[in-house]
């Protein structure tokens, strides 16, 4: 591996920032990486990791001679970093961002860039339930999707070269429309965190069932939806603020659904629900055909304790 | 570890009879096990794989002369097995099932019990997606909780036996009456099952974003749903049928939450969606203290990734 951009400055320092420097540095890709997150408790433990090389007190020192300036802030965040970062960039310098929405970052980004400034929009498909400067490490981002999505007038060089600047971290990288992202990352990402906040939200209500029993007996499925439900809420609040039609379309369409498989059980038609769960089975071999999940039962989960069982 | 039933028969040889074999060979809870299985097929891989000690033709050829019976088929094929063996039952026997839902599952089997023989449903709430004669280990139960369904006149000396056995096979026990169960894993289970299915269903229909799109894409929450969504469609159809009432009362309260935030996100009600996003990470957390899961970034993908790295 060789470096791809000379200086390359981080925005914020939680997650996704984190792994990428960890990426980087596994990969050789930067002389210098520096770092600013708005808390000071944040960048207090990312000089005490040495999550970077530098952590500066101000975006604006930050990005200052930086080649490649990675907006990593929860997506309500971007506009004003974007304000505050515009007067220091170096021509030529190439911004991006790790935001989970496109159009909304892109509004929000866009009218702050100097002239001479490559803009080019990403997003990683990878991250997990923990957040915060410590949560990051190398390999989040391995065989994992980043999609580019370029803006109008987008140099195609500088797009090919942040490309292979996230292959280089790990990723496979597609390039994609912004409002086809949107959609596509509503189905895969949005709605079904919703989903989940949401079920966790209803079980916690449930007087009748007390907390301690929602908990001891989360084996049985509930404890999927709480890994969900347990990611960043700032950054999923902004999520769903800023990609508010394509979500309430797809939570419309799951609505309709779930109320035809409610009206399948009162009516009894075993028939319907079986040929549906039969369905969504398939899904699920594609992903795992795929390489994007372990075909091991429960995530691992038994593989682990199997392996603790044999070592303890 | 000591002999808790000398012979066992296990009526049903998929994941959880399987693994209950494993699991009584790990511990020496047996010195017979017998086993049935409706389909010649899984008859035939059983013996294959040794997963029994003597695999039978007939139900009723497998209960004779054993001290317990475990019914592990769907709940909707729960009455006709307890009918098929109820004359074949030794005096004294223990009669016992595993199915997920209990109400329904007492009012199919209890009918069919003879005199003198003892009828305890129970519930271990471990599992995984994947089904058949191949898929049980004997590590399934350990640290899970199994819940013993007392009936009216259930001797007290066998429900004492039954949670040892279940204690033995790594489980931990409680004991509960039929309607509080079925409604708590309406919450934990049946619930969560049915929004899997459902969103997964919901990203197979949509045409705009194809299904390459959504496999591809899949680790940005999504690929957790299609986990659930791949479990048994003979085993859930049933439990739907035959949980009704309680899981429509869940997925009611689950609708009338999902339409609230729906509206915070039409109305742009951050404070809204925020607070709820924070109060479901607490359940998180209380399910990992319980042991009940694992703290592990995304299961313990990510580690199992580290780990393959750093060995590859």
């Amino acid at each position: 591996m060789s470096v791809i951009y000379n200086r390359v400055a981080l925005i914020g320092l939680g997650l996704i920032a984190g792994s990428m420097a960890h990426a980087m540095r596994r990969a050789g890709l930067a002389t210098e990486i520096t770092g600013y997150a708005r808390s000071p408790e944040t960048r207090q433990v990312a000089v005490e990791i040495g999550l970077v090389d530098r952590v500066c007190a101000t975006a604006a020192e930050a990005v200052t001679d930086a080649d490649l300036i990675v907006l990593a802030v929860p997506v309500g965040a971007m506009g004003q970093v974007a304000e505050e970062i515009a007067d220091h960039l170096k021509p030529g310098a190439v911004v991006t961002d790790v935001g989970s929405v496109k159009r909304a970052v892109i509004e929000a980004v866009a009218p702050h860039m100097p002239e001479g400034v490559h803009f080019i929009p990403a997003h990683p498909l990878a991250g997990t339930e923990h957040s915060g400067p410590r949560s990051g490490f190398a390999e989040l981002f391995d065989n994992r999707w980043c999609l580019l999505v370029p803006v109008e007038g987008s140099d195609e060089a500088e797009v090919a070269r942040l490309a292979g600047f996230w292959q280089a971290l790990g990723s496979n990288v597609d390039v994609m429309d912004a409002d086809h992202h949107d959609l596509v990352l509503a189905v895969t990402s949005h709605a079904p965190h919703l989903i989940a906040y949401t079920m966790v939200g209803v079980a916690d209500d449930l007087r009748r069932v007390t907390d301690s029993e929602v908990i001891k007996y989360s084996a049985a499925g509930f404890r999927d939806f709480t890994r969900i439900a347990a990611s960043d809420p700032t950054m999923w609040r902004d999520v769903f603020l800023t990609n508010k039609q394509a979500t309430l379309e797809i939570l419309g369409r799951f609505t309709e659904e779930l109320f035809a498989l409610q009206r399948a059980i009162r009516l009894g038609d075993g028939d319907h629900l079986h040929a549906y769960f039969t369905r969504t089975r398939a899904i699920r071999r594609g992903i795992i055909e795929a390489g994007q999940d372990t075909d091991a039962p429960d995530f691992g989960r038994a593989v682990a304790r199997r392996k603790a069982a044999e070592t303890g």
